[in-house]
């Protein structure tokens, strides 16, 4: 009992505190640590290449204590965090054919849920979210590529996703509906 | 520091509790609960259905504590338990061109590191591994499917994988290679 009482404060915690680990006072935003092992893989899609040759594999993942939220609540609640993988992908000829996975990382997508409109003078939050940018090794999202069109490319992928709260939540059922 | 004790003495639990929690005294395999929200992603393929027609998504899971112990040391500790779900994949056009996800569950394999060789006499257990399969909503494993022939089934698969203790983990390296 004392240690599920404590696993759940931890998960809980880590929910609320979004707003002091993953941004800053100026709605600067940095990529939590380790989150393909400690985060929960909220789904993945597999896309054309923006260069046209081949495929890449977009990986997902979410706080836990968010999903729990999504099953009570059906929307993602206030510091959700939502961290986009964008990866290369690989082919290889197995015994069961040709099989596809993941291979370089390109670059990550980060979404933060701001249901309180906290930033009104920072580009990078609008429409409910802070939008973010990182390249591979890059734990502070690139602000100064961001300003201006930055968040229109965002916006050019996820528009038909608005009335959803912009997120493409078809592909994560499996974890949003249990 | 006493949360994160805790924290630590439940992930650790976890590994060790295997053939308490997952498997029984017969060596029967019982699926995990939540394995998709509680665990870590470890990666997924995409590969031809058996049937020819379109893709599964094959999407793995894994332990947390499993994949701290195989950063340590290079493979897989006794009692790491890979779940793998076979989706079917579906395809839907977005603006940035066709998009693939996983739909249904079509079924799930898993399997459970033994480095003792628990239980020479059930047919489910070789090679230093137990191997399992579930259909959607059965907790408990096809035991009586799964003699003679059934293991065979994994086998042709995981064969080419044999000298890499029967896993492909090609598809895992940025979760494995931390």
């Amino acid at each position: 009992m004392v240690l599920m009482f404590s696993l759940q404060a931890i998960a809980q915690e880590d929910l609320k505190s979004t707003y002091s680990h993953y941004v800053d006072k100026q709605g600067n935003i940095t990529l939590p640590q380790d989150y393909r092992r400690n985060w929960t893989f909220l789904g993945s899609y597999q896309v054309k290449s923006s260069n046209g040759k081949g495929w890449d594999t977009h990986n997902v993942y979410i706080q836990p204590e968010a999903v729990k939220a999504f099953r009570e609540n059906g929307k993602f609640p206030d510091g959700a965090v939502l961290v986009k993988d964008v990866n290369s992908t690989q082919s290889e000829p197995l015994t069961t054919g040709l099989a596809y996975y993941s291979s370089d990382l390109q670059f990550t997508f980060m979404m933060v849920k701001d249901a309180e409109g906290r930033f009104p003078k920072n580009e990078a939050w609008a429409e409910g979210w802070g939008w973010a940018l990182f390249k591979p090794g890059i734990a502070k999202s690139e602000t100064e590529n961001w300003k201006g069109s930055g968040l229109n490319n965002c916006f050019g992928c996820h528009l038909p996703a608005k009335n959803n709260d912009w997120v493409y939540t078809q592909g994560y059922q499996q974890v949003l509906q249990k």
